[in-house]
């Protein structure tokens, strides 16, 4: 053993084992060199993606704009303070900073990370005015800011959005002056912690049915909450198993021998030093598959008792005496009412599915900008992925939907942020429906784009593959997908119903197109695929279509005795279809309208993103063959027509996602110089 | 303060605080039951599945032996070992012990435990036999114990599946006597521990383009292996990063001034210590979204010298003199002979796919049996999950092609087992379509699973969700599935043209029924949908139809001047649709095989599963529509009878489930009682 070897043995620094290998590297070369340069093939190299892009095609900064809405220089800052911070930093790499948390840690180093995170971002200032400032520009920041903060992780932005928008928003919005003045500073400064306690071990969609009982004893002025029986543990409540002190519970109101309903009460669940109050049990609900820096728990209540001010009283009250008034009497009604801070989240979470689907496919489309795999013939260069038409068909689609949900979403956030009490119906159904549509889209869109980075998907450093875990809960809370496009359908039916039965023509929801004749498509020879007028007239041909059969089924059944819940249960499928074909064709007419106020050579390329967004859902949903909206002739052009459009798209690809705006520290290594991040000297 | 919470203070033990709370709970009632009582639902109660299930419907242990196909009792007893032995428990709730490994640990630890745990299995026998026993029977046996093992968890599944198929495949299949008596013994006894170093950083599929090379040094009779360039390290390399001593290093053969193509080589790695031999330096690939317990590394290698004798020489030889000998003259074939490792890969993984699709199906549909959700009129008890059609449409379908698609598998595995060199094309084709279709599945299986779990499928002590992470790997290792379902319809375009060319019938790969004419579809009003006659008819139409497509398509390119290859590549949409429907019609016509020799009711419902099978996958696939092989009319009345045909179906789940043979132990928690898993006393 030589001296190498024991300085080994004693355990030598990387820079030691750097220094040791090359010296045998070279020594080792100094004999065999005549033979080793014999057959040397030349190395592969990393040619960045510009220079595979044509550069100055589109406007880049316009393109931003109109992703990201609004605050643009705001994110930049916020991308920058955590750039620029060790406790966002994940590693250096070859001088290069890679920001994100640390997902090898177990759960309860990630909850401790997020809340040192959360501390900090506070200590900046980030939250000023976050509950307090009911201006329209600082409800646009905030958003801006949440958009950011979840893109370093989801954890982070959960913990904010549990805290802020659903125990804040809860505060805010059904509470009253009392509450506000109470608690909403407080919360802003994180003197207190809040969590949300909505969903039951036995009930989670399905809020009407939750089994904490809240009961009025007039004899104290106290509200008794109680949890009856083991399905009734409040169950995943983010901050209950560590951080908050305290809950907004939903129980049902029990006051003089009737029940109310669902009710929120506000109640602490721990003390300043972080015990546990008296009569609540806290239990951890332990590791998921990602959100670990989100301390989700289960909590028990044991009778504890809550003064009568702490009903968040804006709909309905309960009078020092014990006498149930409400503002609105149709019990239905005033349910909904208490899930209007549910409403927030869907949209908070409408446009976060879709920044992640922005982050994959910007990692992924730089990646098969840089990657080679196999020569088409004998001794010619491999070819880069992005040069297969499979790639492109495989990518590009989700690149075009990618940037007209994500216009959506902007539009979404405008109304809701403007939002009066008149477009209340509007916003349950946009976002209920974009929740649904978009965060399914996101987990297919970081699915494809894992897949075509190979194994490197799978390295967390490259992110997309985790981002998987970490946003699949998108899909199933704050109410399940499909429930939520279940209930999208149902307030299409009623709507149309209604207007039947008053002889009224539709207003709202954009169903107006449905009043006038159905849509007459083109049959000429000559017609284009990619006619603005031709795929919005299929997506109203559609949407009017399936509205009527979806009515025709429901009235058929009634009329049989069927109630109309019945009836939709047993029409899912048709129930299904509709809710899509609604949702397509309110975003195709977003995206419409935002192509027309765009300039230059952004407003061509939009023009390319929407058609191949049409086309690609005329080709994968067979809705439109079943139906016969398209001939089977013209679903074999329109085959063609995708390839065509994809490789049109296919040069603009890295401005497209350029024009996202994320930074190269929050892409992981693969977006960039993959060779040189993997390299030896960077070990 | 009181003494109960002075003991608090003091960190009161779970038993102490489950005491206080009840105490405090039943305290607290005493003088409030009058107002509680008043109001109180009935709880929640857990009814297990059987209660919602008919009994006696069908023969369980039939289908359990034609799910498993054989070795049923082994596999009982590898499960058992596992749940007996402390290091395979996860944790006892209740009684109840739940097998599986702690995902919250860091990697490290993760492998830490993935090799005791290997230890133990080697030290009770499991392995014995396994590279130098060569009967039929042993192959079986170690493919039953590789399924069950792998259902505790895929990490140790593939920490397995590297040393014993891929380090001990090619020693067995590329090496020649001398290799196997120095090196299959001692992998049988873990006494040399190996790995497989295939893929680079700068190649995975394309792996005829490595970069590594070996040279000849005649004056030594050594192969001098070389790491020359970043982008050749040897990247994901199972084992490399801290256990394995040995590798198989796939290289380009430099010889005489010639480069022989990849050739594999045995080299020793570390030393007994575990200590990094000479020349090589490894470094670990750190973190993953999933099989954090295999230690995947990349290695480079500084000109390390083997000797001669360990080139794995089946196929070509290189003589002490330095002269190259082979017995396979084209370089073509010869490359092929050196990917039969991963053949054999591909067949368990294809295997292992479905076993987990199994695992979450057993998982969502129990659930699904004893959760409820929703009244559907006021007062009613709340539905069951699988009593929705809507929920019953996400799952069933599923079922039944996991059903088919596992016949298919075990009948893989039996061709596999009993091959002969005649077989080595069908093998090829059938295990790569089926390990891209498969694979596919279980990451659409698990994710619909984990969804119709809400979000106790995020919880990893429920499997469901982490399986997804776990085996999403699948989707791209030994071979990218999208270049997988490529080279299948390359085969079977290359055996069209040929035939054609030759002016002889196609014979093999299923294809003989293109050579009568083409099958007549029954337009009778009162032809069934289920009638298996029109079944096969409809997909050898669309077989035949899409290959005739695809060759006028390549001849028309390759006519005007393009490549076989580049017309391919032009015509992937085709190419993909093709593999598809050679796919479905392959796995058809042996599940219709099996349906013959089944008796009794088992018959019958394997006739219904076949059914929704078929018609599942003609409502999903636009292909059918989009070239006629179904009218829009069909297509409609199909979703009728998928309807019924889940109502039919909706009985036999729970036996059906049930006949995947997995002990409660390995499902999780919401498999079970899932109340009582959750309450107070079990905490």
């Amino acid at each position: 053993m030589d001296a190498m070897e024991s300085t080994r043995k004693r355990g030598g620094s990387a820079a030691w084992r750097r220094t040791s290998v090359l010296a045998n590297h070279l020594s080792a070369q100094t004999h065999e060199d005549a033979t080793l340069s014999l057959e040397r093939i030349p190395c592969l190299a990393y040619n960045p993606p510009e220079t595979a892009s044509v550069k100055g095609l589109i406007d880049v900064v316009a393109m931003r704009q109109l992703m990201d809405g609004h605050d643009v220089d705001l994110r930049d800052e916020v991308y920058n303070l955590m750039a620029n911070e060790k406790l966002f930093q994940l590693k250096k790499v070859g001088g290069q900073v890679y920001v994100g948390p640390d997902y090898n840690e177990p759960f309860q180093l990630q909850r401790y990370h997020t809340m040192q995170r959360i501390y900090f971002l506070r200590d900046k200032g980030l939250f000023k005015g976050e509950l307090t400032d009911d201006s329209f520009e600082r409800a646009f920041r905030k958003l801006a800011i949440h958009d950011c903060l979840a893109i370093f992780d989801h954890s982070l932005g959960i913990k904010l959005g549990v805290h802020f928008q659903l125990w804040g928003g809860a505060v805010k919005y059904l509470g009253t002056q009392r509450h506000h003045d109470r608690w909403l500073q407080d919360t802003e400064d994180y003197v207190v912690k809040g969590c949300f306690a909505m969903t039951e071990l036995g009930h989670g969609s399905n809020v009407r049915g939750i089994e904490t009982v809240a009961t009025y004893d007039p004899s104290t002025k106290e509200f008794i909450i109680c949890t009856p029986c083991e399905s009734a543990q409040k169950y995943w409540i983010g901050g209950a198993a560590e951080h908050a002190t305290h809950v907004v519970v939903f129980s049902q109101l029990h006051i003089n021998g009737k029940n109310e309903g669902v009710h929120a009460f506000i109640a602490q669940i721990r003390d300043e030093q972080g015990r546990n109050c008296s009569g609540v049990r806290i239990v951890d609900c332990g590791h998921k598959i990602g959100l670990n820096g989100v301390d989700n728990g289960r909590i028990w209540f044991d009778n504890v008792r809550v003064p009568q001010e702490n009903l968040l009283n804006s709909v309905s009250d309960v009078t020092p005496e014990g006498h149930y008034v409400s503002s609105i009497s149709d019990p239905d009604h005033r349910f909904g009412a208490f899930l209007a801070p549910l409403t927030a989240g869907r949209v908070t979470i409408s446009v976060s599915g879709i920044y992640q689907s922005k982050l994959g496919l910007a990692t992924a489309i730089r990646y098969a900008l840089t990657r080679r795999a196999f020569s088409l013939s004998p001794n010619e260069p491999e070819v880069l992925l992005l040069d297969y038409p499979s790639h492109q068909r495989r990518l590009l689609p989700l690149l075009a939907k990618t940037y007209v949900m994500s216009c959506a979403a902007n539009d979404l956030k405008k109304i809701y942020v403007k939002r009066t009490p008149s477009d209340s119906k509007i916003i349950h159904v946009l976002s209920s429906s974009y929740k649904a549509m978009f965060t399914w889209h996101n987990i297919r869109t970081l699915q494809e784009c894992r897949e075509a980075c190979g194994g490197q998907g799978l390295k967390t450093d490259n992110k997309i593959g985790q981002l998987k875990a970490e946003f699949d809960v998108q899909l199933t809370f704050e109410g399940d997908n499909n429930v939520l496009m279940q209930q999208v359908s149902k307030a299409l039916i009623a709507e149309y119903l209604t207007s039947k039965k008053k002889g009224k023509p539709l207003k709202g929801l954009g169903l107006e197109h449905i009043n006038g004749p159905p849509p007459v498509l083109s049959s000429d020879a000559g017609f284009s695929l990619r006619d603005k007028n031709f795929q919005i007239a299929l997506f109203h041909l559609r949407e009017r279509d399936l509205l009527q059969r979806l009515a025709q089924r429901v009235t058929q059944l009634t009329s049989k005795g069927s109630s109309t819940t019945d009836a939709l249960v047993l029409s899912h499928q048709l129930a299904e279809d509709l809710g899509w074909a609604f949702t397509e064709r309110a975003i195709l007419e977003i995206f419409l309208s935002v192509e027309k106020e765009a300039a230059g050579p952004n407003k061509d390329i939009l023009a390319l993103l929407r058609s191949l967004f049409v086309l690609v859902l005329l080709d994968e949903e067979p809705v439109f063959l079943r139906y016969e909206y398209l001939s089977p002739q013209q679903s074999r052009a329109i085959q063609e027509e995708i390839s065509k459009l994809c490789s049109e798209i296919r040069p603009y690809s890295l401005a497209l996602v350029d024009s996202f705006g994320f930074p190269s520290s929050f892409l992981g290594p693969i977006a960039s110089d993959w060779i040189e991040a993997n390299s030896w000297k960077n070990v």
